[in-house]
């Protein structure tokens, strides 16, 4: 315990748009992969995806009724019927297998396809069948109540762009031109570096003075909100050959936990310079100002304070957007913003930008009251964030603001 | 193929509201199941959490620097420097076993237990130790830079609401106050029924008379949107002891797509009539007027048109709803909604609900011309619908609309 404790402050702050900035240069969409079509709603393609198929492949009955020759029905009219010879039965999936010719019929299904000779369904509301014939009593046109070969799409057709983000319907019309998986971006894999000798895992129960891990479940969480997978994860012991191992490891994106300050415990800093380039050590922001963003190899670092405020205020400036990113999306805030006017003023100094967890009540923003980075229940009573950028000394009473949501759920529904 | 084609229109069409209004009624959030704190973010919470710890349990260091008794300081300038014996080290997890008394120190870290006797932190900052002996060249008062017992959260704070869907930093305050699993709204489990001699398994080239299934996709990506889980599938044939076998399933909600009309082949209206109750079959509204709604025991049961923006439209109008209110979440559309200028009329009719797909280009919202419940395409092309309410024969060029979104992302990000 008596080890010597080597304490120094930041040698320079960097301002929050600049390590943006190099963030954004520097993270770009990772390559591609092929994705089971049951599993790319929400991924973002890779590819230009065109139809080599025409669908429907086949013309087919937009209705339930008589498939004819739609010639064969003009002057027919509820006065004056026209009759047919039924053949048969064309139902979805089961063809009828004649020739449709002058003044006969098929009864048709919706979806069915229109037999051959056929080019109009009548209606089965203006029929009526009996000893194998059909009274008609409305004309149709040729065509009429007929989905034509390529109605909804055609072969060649450029059905959806590359960096779609994919939507339930997407991966409905992929499947319906017969893709069975599609090359999207590769989901960022995300390694989780949390140290702290005081760290009791998640589930557990806090006792002495042992704390429970928070910065994981939350990370988590966030990480697969923005599209990265986590790789498997356990505390580590503030020690630096762990450390240096684990900042090795084989991932897209390594966010580190605890141990990113500048005090005697710090590893994860020194490492990071050591086995890559630390770019960024100390941002000028509150809180989070220990951050840190470096790379080793092709592996972005993030280093988060170990305050669980910090840390998360931290993962939103500059790991999300960069998993998103590498993930194909947009970098933006991922959830809904809204504008309105601040209850009270938001005190902030120039050359700092300012994360203020606020509530919103009656329409109003309300800054949450409170001293410190490691009081996390603040980002619970909160309904999202204001970001006082740097060059402003706070904001008055009545501003408006726009405040960044921290999800996207309506008005919560009624439990029983 | 020589079966006899029953064919008749629907006795009657129910309005969309009474359908609403109904389902409203007859859905709530199901029962609670204790969930794992690892997979609780999305999930809305049955019970109030209160806390049984404090939150730290012990008073901490909010800095890296030396703990003393406040008192002892004060009278400390950079010219009249004070000076305290180090009696040694308080790390985070690695507390100081012994006791601090009048002008002694030990070297604190953020994070680290405040040892006994010590009641403030002096910053690292305004302080230089040498010899044993640390140099204090700023007067800190009781309590400074010490994070008290409870400070985040006390031992029986209400910390989160029943009904609460769970964010990720929600997540991490249960887990600090080291609870291992909630008890949360059960998630619906949801039986697609989809029927269709002319489908192919999603994943198949299409072929011949033969179509893929796009529906099960769609609906399977939904139900996971809307917080349910899909039970297994398969496209099940046209049969009426099959689907009798299969609207018997033990699920909270079945979803029948095809099938649903009130034609021959159309067997699911009837078995729901037989076994439970058919509450509605058919709705005033376009597409998907051959909706219905039903319940078999406790089992809801929802007929979806087999023409895939029928399926969808009826999906979103009656199904999804009712898997969010199952999953305890608000029944509200599930995106965001934007206002905006009609660039072209859209035209309807009184009495009937229709569900518009719209583009947004320029600001503007563009319904997209399409004649047909089959073009699937339509939805993909879309980013939105319009709901143009039974009371409008339509909106005129220039009518302010509301969008309800298909989804959440921001703008797009950029591929290589």
């Amino acid at each position: 315990m008596a080890r010597d404790v080597r304490m120094k402050g930041f040698a320079e702050r960097a301002d929050v748009e600049v390590v943006e900035a190099f963030l954004a240069e520097r993270t770009r969409a990772l390559p591609a992969e092929a994705v089971d079509l049951l599993e790319c709603v929400g991924r973002v393609i890779a590819e230009d995806v065109s139809a080599e198929v025409d669908v429907p492949g086949f013309a087919r009955s937009a209705m339930d009724g008589f498939a004819v020759r739609g010639e064969d029905t003009f002057g027919a009219s509820a006065y004056d019927p026209l009759r047919f010879r039924v053949l048969g039965t064309a139902l979805p999936g089961r063809p009828f297998e004649g020739h449709v010719g002058r003044d006969t019929a098929v009864r048709v299904m919706t979806g069915a396809p229109i037999p051959v000779g056929a080019d109009a369904v009548v209606m089965a509301e203006v029929c009526t069948e009996s000893d194998g014939q059909v009274e008609v009593r409305e004309a149709v046109a040729p065509h009429r109540h007929v989905g034509s070969v390529g109605e909804d799409i055609r072969c060649g057709d450029l059905v959806l762009r590359t960096g779609r983000r994919l939507r339930a319907q997407d991966a409905g019309l992929l499947s319906s031109i017969g893709v069975a998986s599609v090359r999207a971006v590769r989901s960022p894999r995300v390694q989780l570096v949390v140290t702290g000798d005081e760290l009791l895992p998640a589930g557990s129960r806090p006792g002495g003075s042992h704390i429970v891990d928070s910065n994981s479940v939350v990370l988590r969480a966030l990480v697969r909100r923005d599209g990265g997978v986590n790789l498997p994860f356990e505390i580590l012991p503030d020690e630096i050959e762990v450390i240096r191992d684990a900042l090795l490891a084989d991932a897209d994106v390594i966010l580190v936990s605890g141990g990113s300050s500048v005090g005697q415990e710090d590893h994860a800093p020194r490492l990071v310079a050591e086995l890559g380039e630390l770019d960024f050590h100390g941002v000028s922001m509150r809180p989070s100002s220990p951050a840190g963003v470096g790379h080793i190899g092709d592996t972005l670092v993030v280093l988060l304070p170990g305050n669980p405020v910090s840390c998360m205020c931290a993962y939103e400036f500059f790991a999300g957007p960069c998993i998103r990113a590498l993930a194909g999306r947009s970098r933006e805030w991922p959830h809904r913003r809204v504008t309105l006017p601040l209850a009270r003023k938001i005190s902030s100094a120039v050359g700092r930008t300012d994360y203020v967890r606020v509530a919103i009540e009656d329409g109003k923003v309300i800054p949450i009251a409170t001293s410190g980075a490691s009081i996390l229940s603040s980002t619970v009573r909160a309904s999202g964030c204001v970001i006082v950028e740097r060059a402003h000394e706070g904001m008055p009473e009545g501003a408006l603001v726009e405040v960044r949501l921290y999800d996207d759920e309506p008005p919560a529904g009624t439990l029983p």
